[in-house]
């Protein structure tokens, strides 16, 4: 199971300065979508220049223009690109191809998406890397978790395949840890954290914890 | 009935210098989805400072943290916001009223849904000015067009809230006009054209002549 770090609210400057404090005790670092809209693909480049054995993954969601998208990502040093699942199949399968082609990897966001565990199977079949549950922040504020669609998923299609995004925090994770999904996403628990250093070394040796277990 | 030109491939730089030929003939100028994730917010600012009297739209399609990503584009200088019609119906409410606080406009993006007259009406119900039938790049590259698609839209809303995008050119336009939407949208035939002021021009005598017709 690995950590990644979703850095929505910063700024690209303050994201290079948090990164001092937990590039090594996190595995993925996302760069949010709402600073791709603020920055564009400035601080995806910015982050692989400093950290280039960083895994970074730019939170595009794209819907449209695969190819074109995923290129400049891809371009611009991103690991893993995302594409919504409510895209068109001929978009995500050009995003996948177009990641592929440069051994990049694809992340579809089931956001907004009640078919789970079946377009979890389609996705599959179209050769995504890793799908991703996600009860978005807006969703989250009427208590709604990322917790049912996780079960859903992980029945659905190979634990290592599935992400989960949506209010993780330190005091959560284990229940999410237990269905060993290859990707738990962390974002204003670990950023917003008096400590986020040891906010994201306490989730992580959950993740540990219950990989032995 | 409004012309909107789309800017997807273009840098900001390129945006500025098409203007130059382009901004007194048409309605509105769209930032596309592919120039904010590759330059952010910025080519918004820059368009709304060289042209502070043209209405400018930032294709953000946004999916969540509505009040957030609105709020920032709005703050960039947009007249009009994108949010998906595939989002959260909390994320959409949250675009629109962050988009209303500050008197701008907000487009919802129905690419990519198939309950276009269904999600029309509820979206006009949460006080939408704009919604959009698009059929994407990566669609109308099986042929697909979004004609069908608008018949449907006018039927189900006043159509002067009504957009269209996806391929219209000035060969097409007319089949669009004579449905009466408030918004055509047209990227590639006018951005690619040999001359972009002519093909503009051709469009929108189009819709003028359909507007008295």
């Amino acid at each position: 199971m690995k950590l990644q770090i979703a850095m929505d609210t910063l700024s690209g400057a303050e994201v290079l300065h948090l990164l001092e404090r937990v590039h090594d005790v996190v595995d993925i670092v996302e760069i949010g979508t709402p600073l791709i809209l603020r920055e564009g693909l400035a601080p995806v480049r910015a982050v692989k220049e400093r950290y280039p054995g960083l895994t970074v993954l730019a939170d595009t969601k794209i819907v449209d223009g695969g190819r074109l998208e995923c290129g400049d990502a891809v371009a611009a040093g991103a690991d893993i690109v995302t594409v919504l699942a409510a895209a068109d199949d001929a978009t995500i399968q050009d995003v996948i191809t177009a990641a592929h082609e440069k051994s990049r990897f694809v992340m579809v966001d089931l956001i907004g998406r009640a078919d789970i565990a079946k377009r979890a199977e389609e996705l599959l079949a179209l050769d995504a890397d890793f799908i991703c549950v996600h009860t978005g922040v807006d969703a989250q504020k009427s208590g709604r978790t990322p917790l049912g669609d996780l079960k859903t998923l992980v029945a659905a299609i190979p634990p290592e395949c599935a992400a989960v995004a949506g209010g993780v925090s330190p005091a959560s994770v284990r229940q999410y840890a237990v269905l060993h999904p290859g990707i738990i996403i962390a974002g204003g628990a670990l950023t917003g954290a008096q400590d986020p250093r040891a906010a994201a070394a306490a989730m992580r040796t959950v993740l540990k914890e219950e990989e032995r277990a």
